[in-house]
């Protein structure tokens, strides 16, 4: 963590942190509430988690980076819940294989509930006791952060088992009524020289998205107002999209062809048309939603055959930053009532579905910000390790990102094969370029 | 099915039957007691099942080959279910992947015991009422022997999936006083022609075990009273056993080296000694035990090592059948609450251990009898199409075979590299064989 | 070695020896004859060896084995030699690894043929001076056996590499006229105790086809007189064999899918009709000729769809045992000038196809012989760490075996899934059973 | 291909042109002078390539995009060479897999060269008739500079192949007796905006290079003066670099673990200190010359180790834009007889090693320019397809690429587990940073 400065340690507000906390923990519950038990161990691939894992990691998050440090008379749980719910932190000792998080049938999910609720109690009373709040707040917020993105994680593991299931049962009922999609149309931005990401005093962000710094955008451009719908990416399949090497870069094509993708993750084509798994059950392809769980190979292959191509991370973050773009009013999520599925974008001006819906590839890959530095402490291990560049960014929001985990600097990233997650198109292009001088 | 004689058709008693039915049901009923939710749906490996598909596939061959067959006004389960509880059986259409038996969420733990009890009332009532009797009996007694070899199949994966958690629960607390182990010595037996295998008409037995037939043993032979032990095989351990190429046989040294095996499965090296993994806990390795989780390949370098060998098959069946050796006396299966772990051998004439505590590892390879006829009808699958040579010959019983299953013909067969069942070592010699004239 | 009797230590004739020695090494070379530099050093699976390395491989054996023990002031090639030309006796040290013998460019083809031309100059004044030839004789007899054995596994591998090119180039002209093929019936061969095998002193075999002893056949049978042919085999194609899982051992089942088999390994479909690639290029598929390059599992399907079955090793070689079937008049080796490849069988009477045209797929599984015992010394591990029975017998011998190397006890053996061989299929059937006494 | 512009059209310069075709086919045949036949077929990797394919590719290049296009009773080959030879051109029909390429023993290696000297006349014909020079010539140098690219492939393949053999054999004897390395230092460089890559009219350069644009630098910084040495790295290998978990991206954590790697590749400890394979042979490390063959997460790794970092490509090509560095003077290769081996610096001012020696890790993620266009035409395969971010910006030239290749806006890239190439480090450090106002 970052070295705090004055402003900070004179003003945590306890009882705001305390209900912060609080709320984001009764969210995780809340999304594990329609589960069965049978539901919570499952493991459906390496890159996956259990939900009970979940619930028990994101609680040792706070146990063992704050109550260990904090907390008088610490007094820890059985060993093996520090093997188990350790995800990839060596600083804190040698975690349990990942690919083997299916086979922990202890602690019981009661148990794993039991642990949370003790952690809560102690946490609360931290919160509220510790004379040194400052040097634990921001400890707080990063934890309550890395929650929400084990919530987003855990719908995402949840739709993979329950889709896993021959008999497909479906996690919530509500849907949206809303049908009517916007006429799609391209926006225009200016280029020139824009400023990216953000500085520690700026409110909470990860360190990947530090610091504020300057880029050139060389020329002008148009970002299209809605996503890419299951229409049009319906039409993308029957124009043979997926058997005209020429949209695709070759290793996607290598991958397309191992795999047998014909179709966006979660699509089947039945005699009655194309059918999708969704958190609702089985459902028809709407043509007028976005279209999720396609990998950046496809998005790619995509925009090239609509002729434009995928923007770049810059171009986004400065298109967003002209607007006022509010996270807080997308589709996201809040509950495990939420819709929990991308919906028509509605009519409307400017950008739309810009948080919210799906997260939406990039073109450009994921490299660390100049001058970047990890957080300090054991929590540096958080972005650091992963910054290997095969990846490439997404930028926005899903239907399962919680709602107040949003901002216009936030850098999501996934290796250019990921189709487990909520992830569209949104399409981009040049409109002018000054050729420089010679 | 073969066809059934006059003398089993006037002769089938229901309750008799009824009651040999709900008996073997049951125990598996009572196999399932000590295990949380949370056990029943894990698949540590592709070649095992979860605990919750055991009880659902052990129904399922019921009412498929006889209530569907026989029972009017049959009414079936969801059809998920006859996807997923399918093991192999094509004729029964199409299973689902046995390595995504353990993604199966649905049916419930409740939704499979519900299964369980509805087909047991139809089977109980069909048993009493129908007309035809003698047609149904040979299949249900074919279930039920179906059922009991799931059951120990089913402890196998248990043990698997405790040991595979790192809390290593326990299953059971009952274990044995027994300490003494009765002096290894070997016993005599003579060659010659010796018949093999049963009939049809000698009662049950599985159609891989037929026909009798004669084979000729080449010379004379002995067998050990007593299995190999934990405290032999130690010493085997500390001579260079595993690290010594000339006492093994290729294809294992390589997967030993592969798979860097250096003590039996379970077996965990500590500061305080070699511990081990059992249904009651980690526990030290008592050295008057059999030794259990070897593959044939530790099997057979230890018998190279000893300056003996394993048995054939028909040694050890002809050796077996010239004592009175009772598989309702050895240390098999009754109830989740059997001491489920080998014991030392206590004093005894005779062969020892003979049914009970360990499979046996025989030193030929698994090839059908002459004359071998597969079961008719849509059990015809259920032996012949595994009869492919890949495996050696187990004969015996372990303390995980239900009591009533064994029988002196009896011919289980594994893989040679196979470490997750209760197999263990008896060791054999040639005493005088008679060169042949040229 | 066994210890060799008075007999043997007398009769050494070294002049037959030293020919016997110079006829088998020159048949090694002039398989050769037709290959370019570029065709020595492939290899294309793992378990098959370039040419160039079964050069030299033959050559170390006699390097290892005999010169090293028992010439004076021996002088060893480089040391490099001596770990690319081991294949697998750890008795010599340690082997470079199986799966890179393709990579070893040095020794050059040119220096491997100095290797074989300084060997056997050494070897030829050895047999003709050496004291105590009683001594050597065994071992070289048992290095021209081995020569032999890899004189028909360079076939094969030559084959496989020219059939991996492209350009499908041929390996030589000459061809058969033979046109005609034998009207296919059963031959009856009487049941009951029969002898195999034989001992050390009934001239030379393997340690595993002794020692000499009896087994019972359970009934009388029959073989066919010749081989499955490609139109019997074309039949089972278009009756829907590979689709027909009842045919098929399980295991098969699953490697067919997998590897996607729909006719014999060689065998491409096109405008044209079938053409499978051979010695002599590409060819139209000739229905008189047997089928070869067939796996057990399509062996045993194949027999299964005719309503036969595999004939036991034991019932082939006591019938070829009541015969006089010469191994000298098959179609064998002689040359890379011989045919290279299986014709029609011409009219006959009693069994046809016994030696040469193709290795027979026997039903049981590869069991060591009662009373098996390894060879003695460094040449120990020639068979013995490869009995572990994951593997069919075959019988017979193969166009492309050394005319000389076969006999009626004679036992190959290999993996279920393998094609690479020239295997073909004689069917069997059970004539006469008697039921046992009860 | 772009279109020409009107100066282009009218300079053409035949004579120049054909020499410079002439010139450059000549530097492979002399590449290939010091192999033996057995050399040209081997294909050690799935990413790697025969000599005797670089050879025949390279000319399918001028074949299949000049010759089929322009000559007048254009005369192809044996169809078997333009599947062969294909590398990755969809365009030009389906290439034979790349993982067999090692398995094509034909055409033989004389073939290849004839095949070589067939095309050469006709292209020399060609340059000198068609009337419509300026079509053709732009193709010209683009397929010079594809053969430059392979003869630098065919280097490492060489290396590879070489160091394959147990007995290491050398490729040249031809060493340096440079031993002086000039004082480690930093020198500093300006950020602000810069002007990266270059336009079609700039002279030749790949459409990666393009288009001219700018980027915004947010920053002083500093590159160390020459790359980091053998004796550097062996300082980070002996403080534990390789064991220390901090240093590493995870995902290169993972590969060093399942790899096992503990030093460069080629690098071999000995009872005699550290020794590695080089062109030359086995040789011991020399301290004072560049480390190469590490892959991105050791350069990474090493880097942070030191204190410093990685350089982006955006500062790299700034930094050596200001200043006069020739890459004609650097340690790259002319013949068979160049150095083929990084060698000490030498003393000097400013930057050293520039130009030759080893390819420079970027830390930035391979990402296309802003406006960047592929080839046209069948060409347009040559970089688009595989512009996947999977992989590192890799700067600078080395040993083995050919003298003329080299240019500061040259964009060499590799996945980041890239080891058989020459890759070295560069050191770089932010020296300033100026906040941006919030």
């Amino acid at each position: 963590m970052e070295p705090l400065d004055l402003f900070n340690k004179l003003n945590v507000d306890r009882t705001e942190l305390a209900y912060q906390y609080l709320t984001s923990r009764k969210l995780t519950e809340e999304l594990f509430s329609p589960l069965s038990i049978e539901d919570y161990g499952i493991q459906t691939e390496e890159d996956m988690s259990p939900p009970k894992w979940h619930g028990g990691h994101t609680t040792w998050f706070f146990d063992v980076n704050i109550l260990r440090n904090f907390e008088k008379n610490y007094k820890p749980h059985p060993e093996y819940f520090y093997t188990i719910f350790n995800s990839y932190y060596y600083a804190h000792g040698p975690p349990s294989p990942r690919s083997e998080r299916g086979f922990q049938v202890r602690p019981t999910v009661e148990e794993m509930r039991n642990y949370r609720f003790d952690i809560d109690t102690r946490m609360s009373k931290l919160i509220e006791k510790e004379k040194n709040i400052y040097k634990i707040a921001e400890l707080v917020k990063l934890g309550i952060n890395h929650e929400q993105q084990h919530q987003e994680l855990l719908v995402s593991d949840i739709k993979s088992i329950l889709g896993k299931a021959e008999m497909k049962p479906a996690y919530n009922k509500k849907t949206s009524r809303r049908k009517v999609v916007a006429d799609p149309k391209f926006i225009d931005f200016d280029g020139g020289v824009a400023t990216m990401g953000r500085d520690e005093l700026d409110g909470f962000s990860y360190d990947i998205e530090r610091p504020k710094h300057r880029v050139y955008l060389n020329g002008d451009y148009a970002l299209r107002n809605i996503l890419v719908t299951n229409g049009e990416y319906m039409e993308f399949m029957k124009d043979g999209g997926y058997q005209n090497w020429k949209l695709w870069l070759r290793p996607g094509w290598f991958l397309k062809e191992q795999e047998d993708w014909n179709s966006p993750l979660y699509w089947i084509r039945t005699d009655d048309g194309w059918k999708m798994f969704t958190l609702h059950g089985m459902q028809d392809v709407n043509p007028n939603e976005p279209v999720i769980h396609v990998s950046f190979y496809e998005a790619d292959a995509f925009a090239k055959w609509a002729g434009n191509r995928l923007p770049t991370e810059w171009e986004w973050e400065s298109a967003v930053k002209t607007g006022d773009y509010d996270p807080s009013k997308g589709n996201q999520m809040d509950s495990s009532d939420s819709y929990l599925h991308p919906i028509p974008s509605g009519k409307g001006d400017g950008l739309l579905q810009v948080f919210g819906d799906a997260w939406e590839w990039m073109l450009n890959a994921n490299t660390e910000y100049p001058g970047y530095k990890p957080f300090e402490g054991d929590v540096g291990e958080y972005n650091e390790i992963w910054m290997d560049g095969n990846s490439r960014i997404l930028r926005g929001a899903s239907y399962a990102t919680p709602r107040d985990h949003s901002r216009d600097t936030y850098r999501n990233f996934a290796d250019q094969s990921m189709r487990i997650w909520p992830t569209g198109i949104r399409l981009a292009k040049t409109t002018n370029i000054k050729k420089l001088n010679r």
